[in-house]
């Protein structure tokens, strides 16, 4: 058996104080964060909306506005870019991106499984990416020196081979509209299971070792930046559908490493 | 416009007092069932484990041995059939179906979306059934007289026609195992949206208005009886994959109503 050679980090390397410090803040962000979009879940407007906009518009702009409000206070030099109100000093050395609520769909549906994503980049690399589950209060948080969920370490499991494998995708119809579907269908029947669990949660499955595989056919940069610090601290590997760098990239495929060149080369055949 | 005939009603009516009494009753269910499997939930133990297996049998297990215990208790003359343990006085008038994790494959990769699902039926139809989501601690209680959330009466919105329809369904492949996959292929391309997200909580989706319809297509007694109370009791419709009595079944279409035929049309060309 050969050894693999270690996958490349896209993730920037941090001193332990400065990722202290934004941990800590990332913290007091999804206290913030998570007090409003609670207050907007399973509420009788969602309820009784009939179209999916309106009340998601309303959660998502409120939170991003107090996530804005927060950075800007804490760190008035540093830039922002959102979802909801586009990029502020997006030149500067140190960067946040903001996803208030990944998942809209799951949101305005009462699905479970969505959350805010929060990273901070130097120089357009990731140094720290968050996920965090307002419903549960589970805060994910990655860097380059390992992932933690509330604060305790966790990581990937190991899977090596597509048969073992369980294998999570956001959106199956949109993976046949931007890539190979014949190829995707390929893969997902070749996996031990394959559910339509995606989004922010799919990462979290892959970080906290119950998941093995997650592709997200199309994507955003707020989508992207805070999974590469999760996917990488919890030692896994992740890139685009083709294997390129997942930095400004618009699809991700994340593994826990292993298996990832063999899910690449079923997925570009 | 024609006025479409009431939908058959596959819940047996009981009286205000009866309906108090179960319901009261399944609360404190929900409250041991809870408590068992939040401590089992991303435990070290579902982490570490290679296997599917071991966790999750333990959780199951432990939850069902404490629903019978308190049901025997309670009730020493009804009847018990668990998925863990088997029947029990199964020809009682009043019989308790129970499946202590709906949605094991979730439960074990992490995933939010599972459920307790316990349902008391009279003479083999349904009276009162129930969904209790142990992380959210969302109790649903459906009956012939309404479904309720955490007490508060909820109900399915309108849908009209299949492109307005949010399709969710619990497992892609099986059902072109069990079921026509091409006529599945089309009503999920022509679905306005269509997720992945299935088992127990695809049923909480519909009854809180968040989405149209929900398909599984293959499913055991105690997997089906909860919900049909829940999605009658909310206001929708829910037959077998041909349109026959969910009772007995081993697959469920369930929509608000009005598109029930017409998805039953796709699905049985």
């Amino acid at each position: 058996m050969s050894v693999l050679p270690p996958a490349p980090l896209f993730t920037q390397s941090a001193d332990a104080a400065q990722l202290q410090e934004f941990s800590s803040f990332i913290s007091e962000l999804s206290k913030i964060s998570g007090a409003i979009i609670r207050g907007h879940y399973l509420s009788g407007a969602a309820v009784e909306s009939k179209s999916d906009q309106s009340p998601v518009t309303a959660a998502d702009r409120e939170t991003e506005q107090a996530l804005r409000a927060a950075i800007m206070t804490r760190y008035p030099h540093h830039g922002i870019i959102g979802e909801e109100f586009g990029p502020h000093r997006q030149d500067a050395e140190y960067c946040w991106i903001l996803d208030p609520i990944d998942g809209t769909k799951a949101f305005v549906t009462n699905c479970y499984i969505f959350g805010t994503l929060i990273s901070l980049t130097y120089r357009g690399r990731p140094i720290i990416g968050a996920l965090h589950s307002p419903l549960m209060e589970h805060l994910l948080v990655g860097t380059a020196a390992g992932t933690t969920l509330n604060g305790k370490p966790v990581g990937m499991r190991s899977c090596n081979a597509i048969g073992d494998a369980m294998l999570l995708a956001t959106d199956h119809w949109d993976i046949f509209k931007y890539h190979n579907g014949p190829a995707f269908e390929l893969l997902s029947r070749e996996a031990r299971l394959y559910r339509g669990w995606g989004d922010c949660h799919g990462y979290f499955q892959l970080a906290t070792g119950g998941a093995d595989i997650m592709l997200d056919p199309v994507l955003k940069i707020w989508d992207i930046m805070s999974f590469i610090p999760i996917i990488e601290g919890a030692g896994g590997r992740i890139t685009d559908w083709q294997g390129n760098t997942p930095i400004g990239a618009t699809s991700i495929v994340a593994t826990g490493g292993a298996i990832h060149d063999a899910v690449l080369r079923v997925l570009n055949p």
